[in-house]
């Protein structure tokens, strides 16, 4: 293979479709790059496609010595293999020839954990660490990606002129990059990044429901009622993908391919981590849940077709409301719903990460990540934007449902979204991340919860005692011995 | 103090006031017991109450050795201390005495890996290792709690005749104790018991604040409405003790003393494990996720505060809602509501235990463990007797809300149900674990879900592949080119 003349400025282990993009998209900004891959004809191929997509300056080796050799020190490497086990295969591999400053990058969808874990170990042979999200799918990675890098700022500062070219580029905000944190930052913010993606795509899914369950819309007109939305507050990839996906016919059989694809969605473990740390970390992410048990019911496909058997014999199906609903108010009313909701889910998200912040002294910028979720990422949206500039006008927001424009357009909606929750479910078809994401605002805007009958419950039962609203302290009652007497 | 003049039976370690009420428990039942504690005073304290409570069996022991050396060989310990580290502490001082064949039992809260990692451990050393859940507070350890022991058969059986007096006895179906199962599966029944019980209490205070609400019940009206329904459907402990609250008046003030506890919900550490191992899982949980969210929520008291004032001066609450209604009428839709949100919370923690007996190989048995929350524990209901027979009729039953009794219960309450819940959303409340259960049933009956959507959408952008509704195999679809050809 050709060899390059001049030691490479970066290497790229680990050729599956993310690793190729990746390192043509760096070749293609002008920094010549390295590549290996374990199975050697991924690295005909990439050298294949650097050739083909305009001699890009990049170059494959099929063994990890003289891959690593080939790189300028202090050498940097990005791995992009599968999580786990794999990535400590390669750090095995590679390290043997790395030497004291070269540095080690991670661009999987990491557990924070595991990051933290081998920066430990590296930087006991010398080595820097640093876990990177890398959001945006294939296209992203080859045409511009959100990265997140968490780790050695050291590392981090050695190819910043690379990164700051390779992510994407948003007009008024600039490079979607930035130095994330120490520690496995990088892999819990792109963590977090996935919870909500979930909650975006179910959010998206029980619009689609109710437009089509309850509003009768045809695909035609489903496409046309999200090319709508995207045009305004709801501007986004997902939205745009969306209004794509209803007007693709099926190209095996009649009508639209939607319609053939199985209800059942599958997962990684992103979506569960976020929910997982979320009780861990004592942040409610109701919106986030609903979305995972979405996708959990989803596969019970055949548990749902019985049981729809067994509710469909008991005349349940009858009993539910049809009142007839105009299309018109209805897409309006559901575009709204859907916008305070995602308003909701956000809110949990960036509280999510606050608080691992503040547990591990991460000192994360929210309104900085808002930013480079801005290009690049499944989540890109304009609605990052409004975001972005609530942690500008008070970086201690509480929660972003408090920022005074959120604020003012959540109470905007507000009357459209308990509309359409309610019309859904007397409709039999239940929205539970849009309800979700109601309870969250109807439990966090109020100054009196029912919680303080769950208390007295405990401390009737175990004793645990309660605060009172009027005087300071802790109190035990002998409830049972009073209701007794 | 005064020794037995033979050995004792059994022995108990830990005499915080669970502790000493279990070992008094089981020295009334006719078994004599030795007890022992770091803190000497406690020791005093419980033989002291034995004297008291009717000369029971009782003898205590300052030094672990002589403790130990008190009880009967094959010699079983039942420890109560705090879960975690006081427990591996505990061990470590009674394995100094301990001989081959003797058994240890754990009767705390304990995670259950933490059991299998210590039954492992003590393994080792010739014993056996029990972890067991107990269940029903201080008067359920003194005078029957619902009992969950596993691990070591061998050791459960050397006292399974001190479980069967010490549990408490249900008139139909015996002794409110079993052998779980292998491994840790005690304390995982009883951390699941205990997410139920988040859900159970968080329904309840739902209800009550739907009727306070929107129904403007007095806290004389509420306590009404919550003893006629503990003559029905709903008779369990929770709504007793509920009934019992309402009707306490404030010892240090006017009115009522429900209405002066501070609405913040304290928490331990099993609501926690039991959502994030439902994720872990991949079963949904909604109802006990949306129970544990409310407690977080609960605890912002100062952020709610605030976010109260920023939507009042918004002019929301004049926004809401407040049509009148019926106090009959809602008192019985919301018990309505209440009973078909608890079946669908209910069928969530029994799949949860399933998923997770089919991971471990633990084959329990869901009827049984209904039976032995039967009475003792905190969830204690009428209501479990019908979860007992509807394993009885299928112990295969893929979901409670499939067994026809309790399909047909659902059907019977739905449309009270959805009104209760589309009620409290337009009254700007919400009821978030009513509506979770809503959801999950109108999910679950669903033939067909838009998970469809999510799947395209992930096809689209990540080429996830997906299935199809009228073909066997896996596809993909490029779909970004076929959009823009």
């Amino acid at each position: 293979m050709a060899q390059p003349t001049n030691l490479t400025r970066i290497g790229l282990a680990g050729l599956a479709v993310m690793g190729q993009n990746l390192a043509l998209n760096i070749a293609e900004k002008g920094f010549p790059i390295s590549v290996y891959n374990r199975t050697a004809s991924k690295v005909d191929d990439t050298v294949k496609r650097a050739k083909q997509e305009g001699n890009l300056p990049l170059y494959g080796y099929h063994d990890p010595e003289s891959f690593v050799k080939s790189i300028k020190k202090p050498r940097v490497i990005i791995m992009l293999v599968k999580a786990g086990a794999p990535v400590d295969q390669t750090i095995k591999t590679l390290s043997a020839y790395l030497e004291k400053g070269d540095c080690i990058i991670d661009g999987g969808n990491e557990w924070y954990e595991n990051t933290e874990r081998r920066a430990k170990a590296t930087s006991e042979l010398g080595l820097h660490y640093v876990g990177m999200g890398v959001s945006g799918g294939e296209e992203g990675a080859r045409h511009g990606p959100s990265l997140m890098p968490g780790g050695s700022f050291e590392a981090y500062k050695y190819i910043e002129d690379i990164l700051l070219k390779v992510a994407a580029q948003v007009p008024d905000s600039g490079p979607c990059v930035t130095y994330v944190g120490k520690g496995g930052s990088g892999n819990f913010v792109k963590m977090v990044h996935n919870g909500i993606e979930y909650g975006d795509m179910q959010l998206i899914a029980e619009a689609y429901d109710v437009l089509r369950s309850v509003g009768k819309l045809s695909n035609e007109e489903l496409k046309s009622a999200f090319s709508e939305w995207n045009k305004g507050e709801l501007l986004s990839f997902l939205i745009e993908i969306t209004a794509d996906i209803f007007g693709i016919k099926d190209d095996k059989g009649q009508g639209y391919l939607v319609d053939k694809v199985l209800d059942k969605t599958g997962m990684k473990g992103t979506g569960k981590w976020t929910v997982q740390q979320a009780a861990e970390l004592s942040v409610a992410a109701p919106t986030i849940e609903a979305s995972l048990d979405a996708r959990f019911l989803s596969g019970l496909k055949k548990e749902r077709v019985e049981a729809a058997k067994v509710f469909k014999s008991s005349g349940l199906d009858e009993i539910l409301s049809e009142q007839p609903v105009g299309k018109k108010k209805l897409i309006d009313d559901v575009r709204k719903a859907l916008y305070a909701s995602k308003i909701c889910s956000y809110a949990q998200g960036m509280n999510l990460i606050r608080a691992k912040s503040i547990e591990k002294g991460w000192d994360l910028k929210l309104g900085e990540l808002a930013r480079i979720w801005k290009g690049g990422c499944i989540i890109r949206a304009i609605f990052l934007d409004r975001i972005k500039q609530a942690y500008d006008r008070n970086p201690n927001l509480a929660n972003l449902l408090v920022d005074p424009e959120f604020a003012k357009e959540v109470v905007d909606r507000q009357s459209a979204w308990r509309r359409v929750v309610c019309l859904a479910i007397s409709y039999g078809i239940s929205t539970p991340g849009m309800a979700a994401s109601l309870a969250y605002f109807d439990t966090y805007r109020r100054e009196r919860v029912p919680a303080n009958l769950v208390q007295a419950q405990r401390d009737y039962f175990g004793a645990h005692t309660y605060e009172r609203i009027d005087m300071e302290g802790s109190f035990h009652t002998e409830w049972f011995k009073l209701a007794n007497q």
